[in-house]
């Protein structure tokens, strides 16, 4: 599938969707959108992701696309006026439209009109399927070793070391996919359940319905967590996952130096050797996940030795296998993590 | 307010938002609607509640009633067609319909329809309110003493609780009120958010904004609480309350006997000392609650000597006062859970 990622003036550092399909997704992409950044290429701004030119708008696409996806999301979720008229280019153009925003596409009455007038799909990744309900109790029963990432706080990477980890997985030659639970990740993946969006009695019974759809076509499933089960906000999409999932394996996600809440900054965080011990004795009654391995974001860490020593120090609060899986790769976890 | 009770087919014993509203509500029930026992008086099936005849239908309801409420739930939430009747006469006489149903009466043409004509309003309390966001974190910061009753499982009487020991403490001389989260609370409350409906990522936001409205003007709220931290299905709504609440006080809740999560025989009941350890634990980061009593439901067991027995067990392995709020009364609760 040939794409264009809409990434208006926020192209590469608050662009988390368009950097997170361009460098996981099994799309090409023809062209990202971003009106500050036109006139260069991908590659000049992120280095270790597919290229691709950036231009002005969609008509400055050259290629024939397939879909435009909205790789961007401002601050409370809405649809920003100045991307109109390349979403209604895109939809005259034949062009399907993908977008994540808590503003559904199909709700608005011009770009319904020019979908069922050009034959081509509005996918509101974010609104959730009509059918979800709640969970019975059986994603134990499949027969992949489940594997959950959870995480110290939000925006921890557990997205990425989920995506990292099944790739590195499937290229040693084993049988491994994501469960996709966000917005992100249902675009990268092409299908999945927007967890954090269905009706909370049914959180993890949205997560079960994957793990058995998936759960017996391959040996590993990397399911995508959210949030963390200490978050003031959050901690019911993260508990109905670690429930629904009822994961064989737990990988705590967590970033070099985070002693807070971000956007809640009086709540300190825990002790890493504490979230250990609440997400595991949390999931026992349920499914008996241990954790058995950690990953470290250490992004903010310029130098690669301080990297290295924050990542010594994480593994051994945790006493299990730890890594930054983008600075220095995924071997040690999948070591621990596959038999 | 006037109203009338549809229990039709299921008065008493299948009737557990008709008895609750019975029980606990401010309302005066003229009438219950309920074909297989009409002729009989509420007190001749239960003999603690407000009395009032039972009928066959709308028809023979004498009194002027302000509104009629559905009393009863099928599984799955429907609208059962033989209640269509009552409910149209209900409208036609200018009746509010309230109703806790999946099944949205105001989704009804024929129902609205006669609302509008009539000059008469549907509610559906189980439609979460269209503004409810994400949580602040703000909710440890209302003035009241924020006491939350917790279970081991879903329907061990946690709404129950929270209304006995509102009511037992507003009677001596306490201000108090309950912060209703789910259907049968919020119809006899008139207010509340049913937070298992709300979307999964306002789970806590949905707890704190009922928080926040409240919390200054009592000194004790009592916030009923829904499903299990261990629940297979339901954990997420438990620990979204939990911390949306950010209570200062615990109430354990638990049905004597009971071993296994209901509807999910394959899940056992971790022990009461491990219940105890998991809420404290997982609030401890947000809002440092403890478990200063315990509720237990000893309906099953027929002789006193027993239900004393096993609240005296129940007692100690809470290390907290106990009793059956029902069977012994709110006072050691009460002793143990105000200033």
């Amino acid at each position: 599938m040939r794409i264009a990622i809409l990434a208006h003036e926020k192209f590469p550092d608050r662009a988390k969707t368009a950097l997170g399909v361009l460098r996981y997704g099994d799309y090409d992409v023809e062209a990202v959108l971003d009106r500050d950044s036109a006139g260069s290429q991908v590659s000049d701004h992120v280095p270790d992701v597919q290229d691709a030119p950036i231009v002005e708008g969609m008509a400055d696409v050259d290629a024939d696309v397939d879909a435009l996806l909205i790789g961007i999301a401002p601050i409370g979720g809405g649809f920003d006026e100045s991307w109109r008229d390349d979403v209604k280019m895109a939809l005259e153009n034949g062009c399907d439209v993908i977008s994540g925003l808590h503003y559904f596409l199909e709700n608005d009455e011009e770009f319904t009109a020019l979908a069922d007038e050009n034959d081509c799909e509005l996918w509101d990744v974010r609104k959730p399927p009509e059918d979800l309900t709640v969970s019975q109790g059986i994603a134990g029963e499949v027969d992949a070793e489940v594997i959950l990432t959870v995480g110290t706080d939000c925006s921890v990477g557990k997205m990425t070391v989920s995506m990292e980890l099944a790739r590195d997985a499937r290229e040693a030659g084993y049988d491994a996919a994501v469960i996709p639970t966000g917005q992100t990740g249902i675009m990268i993946e092409g299908w999945g359940n927007p967890v954090d969006r269905v009706v909370s009695d049914f959180t993890a019974g949205a997560v079960e319905e994957m793990i058995v759809e998936k759960g017996d076509e391959h040996d590993y499933l990397f399911v995508e967590g959210q949030g963390s089960i200490v978050h003031p906000a959050y901690s019911a999409v993260t508990c109905g996952i670690l429930h629904g999932a009822m994961a064989d394996q737990l990988v705590l996600c967590h970033e070099a130096g985070k002693e807070a809440i971000h956007g809640y900054e009086s709540f300190e965080l825990p002790s890493i050797r504490r979230y250990v011990d609440l997400y595991e004795d949390l999931a026992e009654p349920v499914s008996d996940a241990t954790i058995t391995a950690g990953a470290l974001n250490t992004a903010d860490l310029e130098d690669d030795e301080e990297a290295r020593q924050a990542v010594e120090e994480y593994t051994d609060s945790l006493d299990a296998p730890a890594a930054d899986v983008i600075r220095f790769g995924t071997d040690d976890l999948l070591e621990a993590l596959l038999e």
